[in-house]
C-alpha cells in the first residue's frame, strides 16, 4: 500500500514519522511545499489552489490513500480534495477533535495558524459535540519552531502571550492544531500545566488503522517544493535519521 | 515617469512611501507577492524564480524605472534582473550601504532575514569600503511585525536575543536590511542606545533623486498575489491611508 502524505513544509513530518511507527512495510511519499510555507497566513482560495496542486502531486505518484497533514488545508480544502480525488482521503482535523471528545471533561482548547483558527473548522465540529471550545491562533509558534527556537526564555514568553487565556478558561484538553506545535510540547505542558495534550500526529495514525493494511516494502520518498537552509536539519530533527530529499516543481512557471 | 515597485508581502510599502514623499507627482505601481511571503527562508534559486515573475509583471503594467524594495530579492537577483529588463533597476542594498559609509565611524552591523545575511551581499559591499561589519540574521522579525507585534515585552525579549553581539561589538552604525523592520525601529533603537540607524526606505527615495524626473499624474496601483488577512490592516499602517488593492496571479497556474 502507497501513501501519501502533505503538508506546508516540514512539520507535517512528525505525521509520516507517526504513520510509519505503526505502520513499517507501507510506502510513503511525502511532498512538503517549503516554496510556499507557511500556508497559515493565505486567503482561504489560496490555501485550496496549493492544497490541490499538492494532492496532484501526489496522486501522479500512483497513491492509494491521501493524508493531508497541515491543519490549514484540512479545514479549508477538504471538500475540494475528496471530491476531486477517487481514493480516500483524510485530513489531520477530525482525528484530533475524536481524540479531544474521548480525553476532555468538557472544556478543550485548540490552538492554530491565524487561518486554521479563523476557518472555525475545529470549533464546529468540537461544538457538535456539546463541548465548550477556546480557540486561540499562535502564529508566532511555527517561525520559532523554524527557526530552531523551542525552549527558554523567548519561547516562554510567547507561549505565556498566546496561552493565558485558555489556562484562565480552565480548558482541561488542548489540542495542538499544527504540525509544528508539537515541537514546543515541553513548553506547552510547563505552562498549561496538568491538561490533556492532543497531537494529531498520533490521532491521525490511530485513525489509519482501520484503513490501511501494513504492505509494502517500507519506502519512504521525501519531495520539497524548495530546498531552503535549515531544511536537512528539520527532517532530522523529526524524522531522526538521515533522508534523501528529492526536489519538486510545484508551483513554478 | 513611471516607476514599479516590488517586495515580498507588504514590507516594501515603506519603500513606495518614501519614493512618494520625495516624488508627489510619479505614477507608482506596487507588487506585493503575498501568495509566497517571506522570501527570506527561500533557496537562492527560488528568490531569484519569484523576484523575475515579480519583475515581469511590472515591466508588462509599463514602467520606466524598477525599485527592488526587497533586501533578500536585492542580495541574490540584480544582476539576473538587470540583464533581464531594459530599464533601470535599483535595489535596496547599494543604497543603504552608501548611506552606511557616510554615517559611520568605522564599525557597521547589518541586520536582515537568514537569506540576505547568508548571501554576504551587504558584507562585501561594506567591507569593500575597508569597514568592520557585523552582521546577523533575525528570522523572528517579519513574523512579529506581520503579527502587529512592534513593542512589549516580548519584542523587547527578541530584540535583545538577537542584538547583544552587536552592541557588545560597539556598532556605531546599523543597517536595517529588510523593509519590514523600521516598524521596529523603536524597540530596536531602546536596546541599541546611541547608534546611526540607516532605514534603506529612505535611502532608496535618496538614490532615485538623479534617476527620477517628478513628472506624472501622481497615481498609485497595489497589487498582491494574495488578499491575506492582516493585509488591508498592514497597508492602512504602512501607508497612513486606505488604498485600492487589486489581485494579481504571479505563481497561478
Amino acid at each position: 500500500m502507497r501513501i501519501g502524505v502533505f503538508d506546508s513544509g516540514v512539520g507535517g513530518l512528525t505525521v509520516l514519522r507517526a504513520i510509519r511507527d505503526s505502520f513499517p512495510n507501507v510506502d510513503l511519499v511525502y511532498l512538503g511545499d517549503t516554496a510556499r510555507v507557511p500556508y497559515g497566513t493565505r486567503s482561504p482560495e489560496t490555501v485550496v489552489r496549493y492544497s490541490v496542486e499538492c494532492a496532484d502531486f501526489l496522486a501522479e505518484k500512483g497513491i492509494d490513500l491521501l493524508v493531508v497533514a497541515c491543519n490549514t488545508a484540512s479545514s479549508y480544502a477538504m471538500d475540494v480534495l475528496k471530491e476531486r480525488l477517487r481514493i480516500p482521503v483524510l485530513g489531520v482535523v477530525e482525528p484530533g477533535v475524536k481524540e479531544a471528545v474521548k480525553l476532555t471533561k468538557g472544556k478543550v482548547g485548540v490552538i492554530g495558524t491565524q487561518a486554521t483558527i479563523r476557518s472555525g473548522t475545529y470549533q464546529r465540529l468540537l461544538e457538535s459535540f456539546g463541548l465548550e471550545v477556546f480557540a486561540k491562533a499562535c502564529p508566532l509558534f511555527v517561525p520559532l519552531v523554524e527557526e530552531g527556537l523551542t525552549e527558554g526564555d523567548v519561547v516562554e514568553r510567547v507561549v505565556e502571550m498566546y496561552l493565558s487565556e485558555l489556562k484562565e478558561a480552565g480548558v482541561d484538553t488542548l489540542i495542538l492544531g499544527c504540525t509544528h506545535y508539537p515541537l514546543l510540547k515541553g513548553a506547552i505542558r510547563n505552562f498549561m500545566g496538568d491538561v490533556q495534550i492532543v497531537d494529531s500526529s498520533e490521532a491521525v495514525a490511530s485513525a489509519l488503522k482501520g484503513e490501511v493494511t501494513d504492505e509494502g516494502k517500507g519506502t519512504t520518498e521525501l519531495y520539497f517544493t524548495d530546498r531552503y537552509q535549515n531544511l536537512e536539519k528539520m527532517v532530522e530533527l523529526i524524522m531522526g535519521e538521515r533522508m534523501r530529499t528529492l526536489p519538486a516543481g510545484i508551483g513554478s512557471q
